[in-house]
């Protein structure tokens, strides 16, 4: 008979968003007094860009027309995407990467998941706590994270803590991890990492052999010029790092679906090259993004892209902004928001996150996201999200307010 | 230090396709006497329907204003898609399947690949050779494969051989596997299995506790109404197959990318019900395909969209009938092309797959594929794919014609 992954069965309940969706749709069941404001999922609500949209009329016109139709493209990505990302996410900020090194994908959040792929189960894998779900489940389903506890650890797990204490930025651990995820922006703290806090971690894998899972979904969302956009820009890393990013939030693509994976020539372990093993298996197990899609994620680098998605990022940071103030004149303790769409503040004291978050719901009818939902040092905090409507973070901010 | 899947490793070579290519390449680089003519990758050439360009047309359309914008989709795809496959693709054929068995994806090649991740890793595997290659290559990279033998055989996946003596559809095995892969309309044979030889897969598969992937990526090219598009209109088969279909070929997607998987409610091993693995794997590791995308497949089961896409399948199926009758009049043996657009032919005597390939290239500057490229069965046989250009496929017929 064939057998199942019982890894599977080990994860608890369900992923973090859905359990948020329950616990939503039941209280909208009851007839709440206000419609709710959604600041839960960072998921963008603002149109693509113009020149986006415009591309993308172009790209469907080509399939439209025997002479002009793509059928499969490479498996990592056409060229034209590819020189796009190196010329303008990296030439452009001083870092040497090539077309050749990047990937072009779906989405961080399935890079992030597949990546495990190339690397044996018997790795220690490091998340930060909180942490984004998919590093932990991911790692969980593979065999790597051990059995879960109670107390919402997983056994294997190297569990790096980022806490008001430290910054929110995780200190070299005890257990020496082979792969370590780091998030900056992070998602759900809202900080962000500076190049000297980077070079500790960049040091530490190169001295290890470690690689680094480096997640810069947000790096859009950076204001300060000093502060890294890419792992890269640290001395060192391309021996030791890989970077996922996403047009995902910087250019409103959640449902456009476009994002790549960064992985050096450089990087290799007991002589073999890892961006090889990535591209076997994205040539073996992905068929590459849609034609229209990559000129939609080409066209975000035009001059009226740039433009255009900058205007956007404005809006939200905007309203990042007008969250932590609001919050912060209440009497409330913030992070982030200043360098990401997050602003991740702490409970009033006395309550836990999911208590926090039920009563928001309830009296305010606000849906945010449970800090605890990302690990237990999450515990206490809630992330709230500035993807949404200004006028309507606004009234949700008024709404938290008045129920302090 | 980190520890890369060894898996790897073992694999052979390249990818055949990217080995094709290599050689295509290497000879083009001589200026060959004729425009090569592409006859290798099943790759489409001919536009989207023009319904499924409106479509693509307005969704965009809807991505440029706030109202209409759509961020994040349900990983596993729009209710609007997955009723619109359940309506068309299964009630009308008799097969009652409701939405929630249906799971939308970029594609079948990613979900042949990734459906490895719901299953443990010491499974018995069964593919038939000759075979896609995708199926082999997933397994040997997650180590159910065992070792690559020179032969070309893997040392733990169990060989199911399809040659002229069973009619390209293969017989139980001694030994029971428990995840068995089955394509029809056969990619690269061109043959399509009945309802009574899929009867006694289902029935077996049930015996042992086995799961039946079955691959239906081409059933649309299926013109004999008695045969079966699906698994599921064989008795039995809710209790233990999964099945694969694709936009790919149906509809000109290559470029496109969007497929769908369907697993029953009735499917579940030992207590678990394999449709909800699945969904937390998908829901874990991939974020849903692009809401243009599930616009665009949405049309092709419009009238018009259906009446657009049966008339392109035509004109592939016209394809294959010029390569089959033409090889056939100069004395090639040849098999599939009917049901299938693909046509698999016999080498002439003492010609080996890969000696054969060249020939052609070389002489004919026609680029096919060598059956040896799908597995030691594939030896003495090439597959031609009917989905190039009516013209050029003439053409290219006359040339291989005039090398015999």
């Amino acid at each position: 008979m064939v057998k199942i992954n019982d890894n599977f069965l080990k994860l608890p309940g369900g992923y973090l968003f859905p359990e948020i969706a329950r616990r939503a749709n039941a209280f909208s069941a009851t007839n709440p007094p206000m419609p709710l404001i959604k600041l839960g999922i960072g998921d963008v609500t603002q149109p693509l860009a113009p020149a986006v949209i415009e591309a993308m009329h172009k790209a469907t016109e080509e399939m439209a027309h025997k002479e002009t139709f793509h059928g499969y493209c490479d498996e990592i990505g056409y060229d034209f995407l590819r020189s796009a990302i190196a010329e303008h996410d990296y030439k452009a900020r001083g870092v040497d990467i090539s077309p050749a090194e990047i990937y072009v994908s779906d989405g961080a959040k399935s890079d992030c998941g597949n990546i495990g792929d190339i690397f044996a189960r018997d790795n220690v894998v490091a998340v930060c706590d909180p942490v984004y779900p998919v590093y932990v489940d991911t790692n969980a389903m593979a065999g790597r994270a051990g059995d879960y506890l109670e107390a919402g650890f997983w056994s294997d797990l190297v569990y790096l803590p980022c806490t008001e204490a430290n910054g929110f930025f995780p200190e070299l651990p005890e257990r020496t991890p082979d792969i370590i995820y780091i998030c900056s922006p992070n998602n759900p703290t809202g900080t962000c990492a500076t190049k000297e806090q980077l070079k500790v971690w960049v040091d530490y894998a190169n001295k290890n052999g470690s690689v680094l899972l480096f997640d810069a979904a947000y790096e859009a969302f950076i204001t300060d010029p000093s502060l890294p956009h890419s792992i890269f820009e640290v001395e060192g890393a391309k021996t030791c790092a890989i970077e996922f990013r996403s047009f995902s939030k910087t250019a409103g693509f959640t449902g456009n679906r476009c994002a790549f994976t960064v992985i050096p020539k450089e990087l290799e372990r007991g002589g073999v090259s890892i961006g090889s093993l990535w591209n076997r298996r994205q040539c073996t197990k992905f068929n590459g993004v849609p034609y229209v899609i990559q000129r939609a994620a080409e066209a975000v680098y035009s001059p009226e892209g740039q433009q255009q998605i900058r205007q956007t990022i404005a809006y939200y940071l905007n309203n990042a902004k007008v969250i932590k103030t609001g919050f912060e004149q209440a009497g409330l303790t913030c992070y982030g928001g200043e360098h990401s769409p997050y602003v991740w503040f702490k409970t009033p004291a006395g309550y836990g996150s999911w208590e926090f978050f039920d009563k928001i719901l309830t009296q305010a009818c606000v849906i945010t996201t449970p800090g605890a939902g990302f690990g237990p040092s999450g515990e206490g905090f809630i992330r709230v999200t500035a993807f949404g409507d200004a006028a309507a973070t606004e009234e949700a901010v008024r709404r938290v307010v008045s129920i302090l």
